[in-house]
């Protein structure tokens, strides 16, 4: 469960060697990577091949699917072809489940174009769409495992992104540093100001980190479940405020606010001390802010971490830090002490 | 790429010692196998974890999967679930499929019970749907290669099996002597009368040589396209008979129809015999009798065979018969040749 990951500058002159031994080779864009990011690839795909769907996490659906394979289907492609997805975790997530589902399979290659998908939905090899059910949107519910030819990271691409979307990518960069890398932790958690950062550098070192777990638990049977560290919480949150008109977050900032209350709940369990946690709060706040959350809204997050797909049985488990620098997993964790922990953070 | 493969007459008992480490166990019937076959389940599962799905091809569709998926999201099914297929090839692939890409992925038990499904469909990991796009259905063409915990063949069903479905599963056993063992085919040659057959030991044979093949190469790269022997003509006739009122073949009636066609393909490229080649002619026929085709519908037939997923670049490729007995694989033949395989056939 090994990809080539390359980083470069020179996206076109990395990606062309790969291509010449396919039958066809389609891109996937949306409306903002086929402006921004297909120019520097000019020349590669012919215009009949770029496929364009539209871009934001309401499109990860099986409509959305239907019409890739549909238009993969009119371009009779074969079993030898490619797909190259150029984007975010959208585009890399569901072009790489149509590709894994066409034809029981046909090659792809991802090149993430934002600072989240560089450093998080790229490597690992879990690829899916949401799914809605009486209304209720489970997120990457339906999907497989399986890996590109190969990650092509290029910083070139951050250039036109939001500074927003910069630091939610930067959430699971401190994720990483948190769960695997204490000297890395304490040499970025003295920076506030995201511009001064080498993201080529930073990428780097949280790929690697996430590499060597996936290679090592690549169907998430264990190890691989301290990834999710924040992500209990921050994902019950996150989807909390999807529908929200004007309180929607980036996935990174719910991520932010997630490792703050499963950091308070390090310190219930005896993991970490409580200046270690006040350490992480105050460095995540200082760059995210604060998301005011209601004690309305805790009653209705707290069930949605639930729904979060390591849990077992009906228990919700998470994996917390161990120590700064490293990190458990299948810890169980009650209703009232989520809930408490949400208090904790919308008390803040 | 390997599963438990087990023979068995008491499903049941066979089944039971599986279940017992699995947070849920659901099991997807068709009306049919829930009437015929699953009282013999009596007790195994809870009446709510049964899920129920109209027969019949033309279900094995997308919209079918979301059903099926919508239930297991609302019976809150987490990765540690099981479900087990219980029918003919379309309830093997499709739930099989959809296990492979819930939560992306859960376990799941193949328990086939027509003979089709278990000689053929039941092993080697091909899991999927048919896609339907402007009028126009491909088989089998959205899916992932991926195995079950277990396959339980149990000639116990295919007593309630109408004789035609029995007689269209013997297509396939025919199939694997032509192409791998030819003292089976000079043993079952010589038996025009169906119902002396020892199905289950005909089984274990097929499915040996199936899973022999697909364990050497899973994924279809090579030696797997063997079994395609008879599929490539087979498929197009099938498909185009699919919807014609009156005239719509089982599955293994169209190989039937294919085996004799690329039969006849082998002899103009010197593989086989005339006499070999009369003598495949004359038992298929015994057995399968001929299907009408008219010289319109051969020019319908043809452009059909160009759609099967191992075709590479545009070219048609086929598996013939090497000798009786062997077989080989990425020959390339015209569209002149294949038309003249089907008026052969036609002509007879």
């Amino acid at each position: 469960m090994a990809s080539e990951i390359l980083f470069t500058q020179q996206t076109k002159q990395t990606l062309q060697p790969f291509l010449g031994k396919y039958s066809t080779v389609c891109v996937l864009v949306d409306e903002n990577t086929k402006k921004n990011c297909l120019p520097l690839l000019s020349g590669l795909f012919k215009e009949e091949h770029i496929i364009e769907i539209k871009s934001g996490e309401e499109e990860k659906t099986l409509t959305t699917c239907e019409k890739i394979w549909s238009r993969m289907t009119e371009l009779s492609l074969d079993r030898k072809a490619l797909l190259v997805n150029l984007g975010g975790g959208v585009i890399g997530d569901m072009g790489g489940f149509c590709a894994s589902t066409y034809k029981r399979g046909i090659d792809f290659i991802q090149i993430p174009t934002t600072l989240l998908s560089q450093v998080d939905a790229s490597v690992g090899g879990k690829l899916g769409i949401d799914f809605t059910l009486n209304g209720n949107t489970f997120k990457n519910h339906i999907g497989v495992f399986n890996v590109p030819v190969a990650v092509i990271i290029d910083s070139t691409f951050l250039q036109t992104l939001d500074p927003k979307e910069l630091r939610s990518g930067y959430a699971e960069i401190i994720k990483h540093c948190l769960i695997a890398d204490k000297n890395k932790w304490n040499e970025i958690k003295t920076n506030t100001d995201l511009s001064k950062f080498d993201w080529m550098a930073l990428a780097k070192h949280s790929v690697a980190i996430k590499e060597k777990i996936t290679i090592e638990d690549p169907l998430e049977k264990g190890l691989r479940k301290i990834l999710n560290f924040g992500h209990t919480v921050g994902h019950a949150i996150e989807s909390h405020f999807l529908f929200i008109p004007g309180k929607r977050l980036l996935h990174g900032e719910a991520i932010a606010a997630g490792m703050i209350c499963e950091s308070w709940l390090a310190v219930q369990k005896g993991f970490i001390t409580i200046s270690e946690h006040k350490e992480i709060e105050n460095y995540i706040l200082s760059v995210y802010g604060k998301t005011t959350i209601s004690a309305a809204e805790i009653g209705v997050i707290v069930p949605l971490t639930i729904q979060d797909k390591k849990n077992e049985s009906g228990a919700i488990q998470f994996s917390l830090l161990e120590k700064v620098g490293t990190a458990n997993f299948n810890i169980t964790l009650t209703k009232e002490e989520i809930t408490a922990s949400i208090q904790y953070y919308a008390s803040l």
